[in-house]
């Protein structure tokens, strides 16, 4: 848990000077577990925070939640995400809890504001109160609650560490990052459910077996393969508008899935290279995180030169005045090199 | 500009792992200069943002603006801050403007919601839009036009560095913080006006001449001894309802005062010891710096444990989820001595 290692990722211009720094920690590796690239220490110890969303995912379709509820790829794809709280959102979220015969009043995550500050805004406009629907991770725990009704256990405090469907959640995040469940550090997440900590390489593994499944048993392969088909078929439900998440799916028409995660963590799952990517900012600033994002994509040649130019806005953002100047840029200043 | 000896200031604690750290660099001087604490790069370059507010009000009451235009110690307080755009604090940059012949249509700095929620809130339920009036630096641009009108020179495009008031802004920023204005770095500010690059120990020095301006000229040194006067009895409006600016100067009776700046800047000053303060936070994140600044000021025996206690939710704020329970804490990580 050290952090000396970090490296500087990406710095923030101003005028003639660099204004801030944002260091942190990258490891990608393939689905046997192999390093291939890395920045400072691959081994940091980090919560995962919004990017287990994918691997949470598993146990519902593994179990044939999919197939028992009639869910459509947008609904699974709200299961893995940290959406933007849009229409689309909280009606799709009810969707789900609606096909496993419960409602809004079983979420228990808290409420939150829309994401999407257009959104957040137009509830206050109409004095509509956010709700626990409106909340980013209302996706993944009516996910958890479809799961409870598969598993015919009770929906009662779910999110607890104990309960049946965080056990599973633990087990399957344990066996994907091929860590065991007693060196996973827990926490508690921003909705309550159980969080885990891990080195950035196990969280990268993770990601390389998702996309790469065919070591797996065939019941987890094709639930993997459903997850990442149902987000390259349905970007706009694992984030929303404006959201580099679905835009990176978007651009790359589905061939990487990246997910982030609170606390500038970001992963990302390249399945015809094999490759699992993890990301932590030191710091946990998501401003810099699909800077650090895009550019190691880049430099290891995943993302495409027309593709970046693509996630420009993301890659390499302005920083904007409220005159609407664009009076510096944040930039990344990293170097990557395959192992 | 290098970042290379930043040192941890502030740890983000998650459950049973530190998940974020906040790194930065920290100088203490007197007013001869001397460094008296340290931690980083006492000469590490960086923008003052808005902690050259204080010394930027210093032309205004020098000239005789406080007394030709009648301002009460709310507004020439209001001239140094960053307020949260609450009712008190756009009347009073209304007021500002008014007695200096000018209205809010004068206000170049462009428009900001309110900083305090509650407020940026209400005015959407009651579908106002947020005008420059809101943005927090409207106290600091009235005064910029309030100088104009002093100084008998146009208020037309007073944010340009070559206008005689961003002149003087640069002059007198360059005289208290001990260094030629040839060597400043200008970028441009979140409102539009020039900022100034210089080396922390450079703002701390102009901040410890601000408390104990005894070796500067009678006018400047009045002006000095009114800004502080000014803040010291109206507090709120440095900064506003939750803001820790107004809380220090309220907890401490007027003894210390400390401002903070955008990516993370954070100067004070204890007249009572002839010392100026001055933080950078090397991410720019503004969560870290109240725990760094109160946590320098009790070390260096300036704040006593009773004003730290009262200073707590800044000091060591815990990170609440969507739920309302508390899962991880902001800790101050860095020890600090005196040279």
């Amino acid at each position: 848990m050290s952090n000396s290692a970090s490296e500087s990722l990406v710095a923030v211009t101003r005028g003639p000077i660099t204004e801030s720094v944002h260091r942190g920690h990258l490891a990608a590796v393939d689905s046997s577990g192999r390093l291939i690239a890395c920045i400072g220490d691959a081994g940091f110890y980090t919560y995962a925070r919004s990017t287990a969303k994918l691997l949470q995912a598993i146990p519902l379709l593994e179990m044939g939640g999919a197939d028992q509820f009639l869910l459509t790829e947008a609904e699974t794809a709200l299961v893995c995400a940290s959406h933007n709280g849009e229409p689309k959102h909280t009606i799709t979220a009810a969707s789900i809890l609606a096909k496993a015969g419960l409602d809004v009043s079983a979420l228990d995550c808290g409420p939150q504001e829309p994401l999407l500050k257009s959104e957040a805004d137009r509830l206050k406009y109409e004095r509509e109160p956010a709700t626990p629907v409106h909340n980013n991770c209302s996706g993944k725990h009516a996910g958890m609650l479809a799961l409870s009704r598969l598993m015919n256990v009770s929906t009662h405090q779910y999110t607890r560490p104990e309960h049946p469907v965080q056990q599973k959640m633990l087990q399957t995040v344990s066996d994907m990052c091929g860590i065991p469940a007693s060196q996973i550090r827990i926490g508690v997440d921003g909705c309550g459910v159980p969080v885990f900590a891990m080195p950035l390489s196990s969280l990268a593994l993770g990601y390389a077996r998702l996309g790469n499944p065919d070591g797996l048993e065939p019941a987890r392969a094709d639930a993997c393969r459903r997850i990442l088909s149902a987000i390259g078929h349905e970007p706009f439900f694992l984030a929303g508008t404006d959201r580099f998440d679905t835009r990176l799916a978007e651009v790359t028409g589905g061939r990487i899935i990246g997910k982030m995660g609170a606390e500038g963590v970001f992963a990302a799952t390249i399945p015809s290279e094999g490759v699992g990517l993890a990301i932590k900012l030191e710091d946990g600033a998501e401003r810099a995180l699909y800077p650090a994002a895009a550019e190691a994509l880049l430099q290891l040649g995943f993302l495409s030169e027309a593709e970046a130019q693509l996630l420009e806005p993301f890659h390499r953002p302005y920083v904007v005045n409220r005159r609407g100047e664009n009076v510096g840029r944040l930039e990344p200043v990293f170097r990557l090199s395959h192992l």
